[in-house]
């Protein structure tokens, strides 16, 4: 059980320049004992207002320093303080508010929301194990117009999907590392050292001059976590779903057209999905 | 990989009596190889369109007799059609359309949307593994205005709930058992003949006259699964979560009203939320 | 200028028995002067928080005889209170929480959210103006699988559409009429009494043997509202706006099979949408 | 009547580069005669299909040179094409994709998409009525942490908000302005030239080293117009909406705790709205 969208707004303020983080906090525990399922026995209850209570307590008292390092300590106090709580999961999603500029100068107090992705993190820990921590962007929305196909995929007699050597690739990114058992990462260095974002968007497109041929979805996906794994060292397992929209190049030879790939009309239900998880030595897919 | 909200209705005719079935189908499978995320060969792909066919094939040539059935249906095929298939999951959700009635009087062709829970299955296998069926029902809220409390809980320098008797319980209730490994079950049979949707409805509000006291969502969620359990014996585990909207009672003292729980402020950010999964003679709870 | 979604629940009591009305509220205001727009001048400014306040209030003091009386006291409110203001103009919608029964028993207390079309209402007035009184319902989504075509309708050389005389008409109905201006009206008698909603249905499916053949969605719009302006006397004029969901006939050829309407794919954008504006001895479309 | 939410993508090519534009669009129509609402004769009647078909043809034959030219086209054809059309209105949005850029280097064929506002427009007219066009941007969601106050508000015995000369001011914008009587402009030229974004988010924040104190929403809405009318020269009437978020300052007292404005709890609903139309010479607020 646990208190869901705790939102709220840290600022901050460093004399007359003014920082803000807004997030989103979601925190679960699971208890030693069932005793208020079973009896309605509610003695050991921590109840989600006080949990609520807790986060914006911590808010208050550490600032936010990164998503993850405010999810580990979140982690760390129910931990510490309540020794009913066996286990405990904490969720934090930022709100994309950016410094809005004036002809190139940032303005001391004033943001913009860009929702152009979404940074998350995780961390959770049971008694007596690691605490581990997970981050990750979703809602990227990306397009490439050309070098995507899909072909020599398998057929039979429900197959009515023609062969595509030159198609739109359009899809919403979910992904999400792992860091391991926490050591003493500083989160916001590694995600801006490492470019992760960038990375990913790289992966996706290939060079800005001629793009890289994306043999299918599940290629481009591949793709993404190879060169997350190869820049970042501290991500151990990256997983990767990429809900992709199609566009339909519109036949309008009954309107007496030749459409030549000009005017596409996107799918949006159903949806094809593919997700992978990878990791070091090892793979798996789901 | 796979493919999400395949949407259709299912049109079934006997004279002039019309029966549909809309429903939203999602299918997924995991294949014996990852050459396609390594090596970019997609020859043992089954494109995520031919899935879709596949599954519009079979509403076509079988109906859609149950939700289950049908999932089950869907499960078969893809493991007796497609050796290179490792495992196969589907989910299917009803759209619920209702017949009119005009005066009491049903109608041989008309029909209104009418939301108040979701019905829903699952079915899963993995090659050389059973079939496993789940059901369900969503998206089903409920209050109930008093016989309801929360007290006793555990307290310390973070808590400012104060104790409380009489509230309102206002949430949205997720229910989703398992049949376990699937026989020939007449799952229509089960759902109507067990009224495990009243079932669900009697253990939140207790008897018509009185009501029955609940000490906490969390008993709450527990006499929900254990009543499921009790009445309908094909269940096997029963996981329920009850997400929670409180109702403030407005403090009108400033505005020189007393208010005796007459106007009340619906809470939706943050929400509680409480989860729990029942089984026969074993328990665990998330 | 005003406030938007004041949601709150307003809890009524008979002995055990218990009565809910949960409400959303938009109240909307002009003053007399714009001076707080072009000088900063708040000094007429009634806050939006107080707008809230004196919503809240009212609901205390009068509770909700009506959604239509509610909206009315609040209107008056205004204008009687405040010599600033210029125009009012309310909206209340219901959210549509139904007492629940077991075996036919209604139970005291407890509730269930049945959202199968939204009932609201809206009052307004300028100051020496009459307090004008609509009222409706939104958000209904009805189907009939037959009775239903689209013939004779224009044609150039932009035209693929094929002429149908069996189709299934699907779509989500708005209502909204006028009472004229107000007057000491019974708006829930109204409503009941003349079994608005029903007419709706009725307007909607025809018999409930037989159906009614619709020609077009314009058709069935206009019926609807010729069908509520002879039945309900006091509805001086209706508009009604019905967007509908196409439900293409499947091809199913290049799969081998012949597909007599029985799998249908909802096609939900784009959508096209009808409106008519209808009142009595004069007509305008829209 | 119309077609709703049409949807498509407008590759355009220069060599390798791509371009593209997707947006959504609605046309609606009302016919010189509503037989087909009374008498179901739908011999005047243009289907929605029809209007979908003309859509998408000019959008192949002409491409969208600016979104208010391809409104331009769309109400032009209409009027010119089918006598037995009264009047037209199209609305047409934007997908705000963004072309990649990899270490600053545009990339040829690869987009996001950047939601921080929404470019639409709207092109009417009625038969020997001039073509009116109307541009603007929705969704903008800005916040200025400090320079906001209100003060000097009327007060009554319902008034419980505070004076407040140091608060939050966040909110979405939606900004619409008329072009007047259709000329021949080049409308991405004033978008670009005239920075109408620049402006109304310099109006929202004020110089970027002090800002620029608020005393009201009401205010600040009057300065975005004043400032885009003062730049924008072809502007002759610019409404604005700006629905707020409160962000309250959380009383931690209880907790122990003296909270600087350093936590705050975003307000969603009730909001408040405030909206007001001022045109050249004249204004009138709504």
């Amino acid at each position: 059980y646990g208190k869901n969208t705790i939102k709220f707004l840290r600022l901050h303020r460093e004399g007359k320049k003014h920082f803000v983080k807004e997030v989103e906090v979601c925190t679960h525990l699971r208890l030693t004992s069932p005793q208020e399922y079973l009896e309605g026995n509610n003695s050991l209850v921590i109840p989600t207002d006080t949990i609520k209570n807790i986060v914006l307590v911590l808010a208050k008292k550490n600032g936010i320093p990164s998503l993850e390092q405010f999810a580990i300590d979140i982690c760390n106090h129910f931990m510490t303080t309540f020794c009913q709580v066996m286990y405990v999961k904490t969720y934090v999603q930022e709100v994309p508010w950016q410094r809005l500029h004036e002809n190139g100068v940032p303005h001391i107090h004033s943001f913009i929301c860009v929702p152009d992705g979404i940074r998350f993190c995780e961390a959770e820990q049971c008694r007596n194990g690691p605490l581990v921590v997970f981050a990750g962007i979703k809602d990227l929305k990306l397009m490439k117009t050309t070098q995507s196909g899909f072909e020599g995929f398998y057929k039979n007699e429900h197959t009515t999907l023609p062969e595509r050597h030159d198609r739109i690739l359009c899809g919403e990114l979910f992904c999400k590392w792992s860091y391991g058992e926490c050591k003493d990462f500083d989160f916001d260095c590694i995600w801006y050292m490492n470019k992760i974002r960038e990375c990913i968007l790289e992966a996706f497109s290939g060079p800005p001059d001629c793009g890289e041929y994306s043999p299918s979805y599940q290629k481009t996906v591949n793709s993404i976590q190879m060169l997350v794994l190869s820049k970042v060292s501290q991500v151990q397992v990256i997983e990767v779903v990429l809900n992709n929209t199609f566009y339909n190049v519109l036949d309008m030879k009954n309107l007496g057209l030749n459409n030549d790939k000009e005017v596409l009309i996107p799918v949006e239900a159903p949806y094809g999905s593919c997700a992978c998880t990878l990791g070091r030595k090892k793979f798996f897919e789901a």
